[in-house]
Order: C-alpha cells, then sequence, then structure tokens
C-alpha cells in the first residue's frame, strides 16, 4: 500500500488518543458514529459516602472479550482492534487474545467490517490492516507470535497523519472495502 | 403488537441477564455477535502489588455516552438500550440522557438499527420498542418525561421469555425489520 510522508508529527499522542480524537471528529461532522469501548472493570467494593458520589474502593482490570472499537459507517458494521508497538521490524501479536481473534472472526462472518489498526511508533507509521490477513497469521503461525513490518505495508493500508482527523482511516473504508 | 402468555416465568434474573444470556446464545449458535458494553468507570488510583493483579483502590461510575448493548446481525448494525420500570402504567424515560438519545439518532441516521428493549417488571412483560418512536417521546414530549404503557403495547413488539434464548429478539427484527 502507498505510504506519504507525514504532513503532521505526533507530538507523542498515542494511537488511542488519535483515534478518540479522530473518531469524535467523525461524529460532529456526522460522519460516522463510532467509539471506543469502555476499559472492563470488575468492580468488587464500593463505598456510598453520604451526599457525594459512589466511590469504587476495589476492583480489577478484566480481560476484554472483545475488541477497542466498533460502530456504524455507511450502514456497516465496524468493529477494531488498536495496537501500537515500539518493535521496528515485526508486529508481536502475543498479547491479543484467542477471544479477541474469534471475535473478528466471527464478525466477519456476520458481514461487519473486522480489520486493526497497527502502529509502528518507532517510525509514527499507522496502517490499517485486515482482519482475515492477521487471522491468518493468528491461527497458522503459532510459533513465531509476529507478522513481518513489510508483510503489514505491503497487504496493510498506509493511513497519513493529518492534521483533522487525525486519522483517516474512514476514507481507507471508502477506497478498498466500499468503493464496490 | 402481539402478546403471548408466558411460557417460561422469568424467575428473578433481571433484564440485562436475560439479554446476556440471550446474546452468549446467539454467539454460541453462530446466530448473532451482540455485546454488552463495559460499564465507563473512572479509574483514579490503581496499586501494583507484587507477584498479584493491579487493584484498582479508587474509581467513579461514569455517566455512559452511548447505549447499553451494540453488535452485527445478518450485517446490520444493531444498537440498544435495555430498562426495567416497575410503574405500571407508564415508561418514565427522565434516567435517558440526552447524549443516549442523540446516539440513538445518530445511529438510525447512519443506517444502523436501534431499539430499545423494555421490560415491566411488575407484569414480567418485555418489549422492542423502535428509536424512532422514542425519540419522538423524547424530544416532543419533554414535560411528561413518561410513555403510556399502551403506546408500548402498540407501537412496540411483545418479546416473549422463553427458556432459549430468554428474549428472542432477533426473530422480532426478522420479521419487522429485515423481512424485506
Ligand atoms: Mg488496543
Ligand atoms: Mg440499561
Amino acid at each position: 500500500a502507498q505510504k506519504k510522508s507525514l504532513q503532521y508529527a505526533n507530538r507523542g499522542m498515542t494511537l488511542e488518543e488519535d483515534l478518540n480524537e479522530t473518531n469524535l471528529y467523525y461524529r460532529q461532522i456526522g460522519r460516522a458514529v463510532i467509539h471506543k469501548k469502555p476499559t472492563p472493570v470488575q468492580v468488587v467494593q464500593v463505598d456510598y459516602p453520604k451526599r457525594s458520589a459512589a466511590k469504587i474502593t476495589e476492583a480489577y482490570f478484566k480481560q476484554p472479550s472483545t475488541t477497542d472499537f466498533n460502530g456504524v459507517y455507511r450502514g456497516k458494521y465496524i468493529d477494531f482492534e488498536a495496537k501500537e508497538t515500539k518493535n521496528k521490524t515485526s508486529f508481536p501479536f502475543g498479547n491479543i487474545h484467542a477471544h479477541q481473534a474469534e471475535h473478528m472472526k466471527n464478525v466477519q462472518e456476520h458481514g461487519g467490517l473486522s480489520f486493526l489498526i497497527i502502529r509502528f511508533s518507532q517510525f509514527e507509521e499507522t496502517y490499517l490492516y485486515d482482519a482475515s490477513h492477521f487471522l491468518q497469521w493468528y491461527f497458522e503461525q503459532s510459533e513465531r507470535k509476529s507478522i513481518p513490518k513489510r508483510e503489514i505495508e505491503k497487504a496493510g493500508h498506509f493511513i497519513p497523519t493529518t492534521f483533522r482527523p487525525r486519522l483517516d482511516y474512514l476514507s481507507i473504508l471508502d477506497q478498498f472495502y466500499l468503493s464496490m
């Protein structure tokens, strides 16, 4: 896929922050309704102080059973996982859990658009990478547990970092998924 | 809409529990991929004890900006809010926030299916009620802040409580939304 020079430096924002800003912008201009799902938390203990908000005093992070973001665009169900890596030559997928991969597979089977947005932070390069490619590596290359960067450059789509929206991934979908 | 006698008593399960079981069943049989979104929590303080899981020691519940459930069915984006009321004659919509109502409106505008699943717990009656009906009451009847039960019976669709799935709301969508 084509790679353009960065017009706007990323100025230290995380991929998740860039995507939250992008999605907020998309909602503001009425282009799509896509949100980050809340981080799942197992609440164990809650205090109810008088005249103030309930305070959670014991809770634990739970493993998410789905992906980071979902919503609707041009009538289509959109679902994706966002991952950053500091690795320079490959994307390690070891911290994507089997039930998350299963979820991506199921979404595709039900007619949703499922993909990953992967950032190589050392290069400030961000790619949209289809779940079907990812799943092939995930389920068939269980020993390696990573995908070479050159494969993601080739089969994925480079997302330029721009001013507004920060990461215009919907234009990639327009061009490669929804132009039929 | 037609109302059938309950074949299976609800045995004290909350509407959310019934819907979680229903969605789990739908996923198991490969019918749809629909999940409850995690409750949003603002994490303030986290302890990292040696050799054990990170423990959240101060956090607060946040107001959700979207609805309870979303996912994909037959290629369509599905999005709904579930609400129970003990009220016998009307559904009070006061605790649905304006940004949640806006979200429903936006989902419909982008081609998603948006609705509420409303249970009158005193009668163990559950209805699927389209967001467009709800939004009319919500934005036009700001003084009343409730919808008469007879309106929900008439414009909504009764969902029988059954053994498996507990609340087969996708069959309602098949019949009234997706049969064209
Ligand atoms: Mg992520
Ligand atoms: Mg609810």
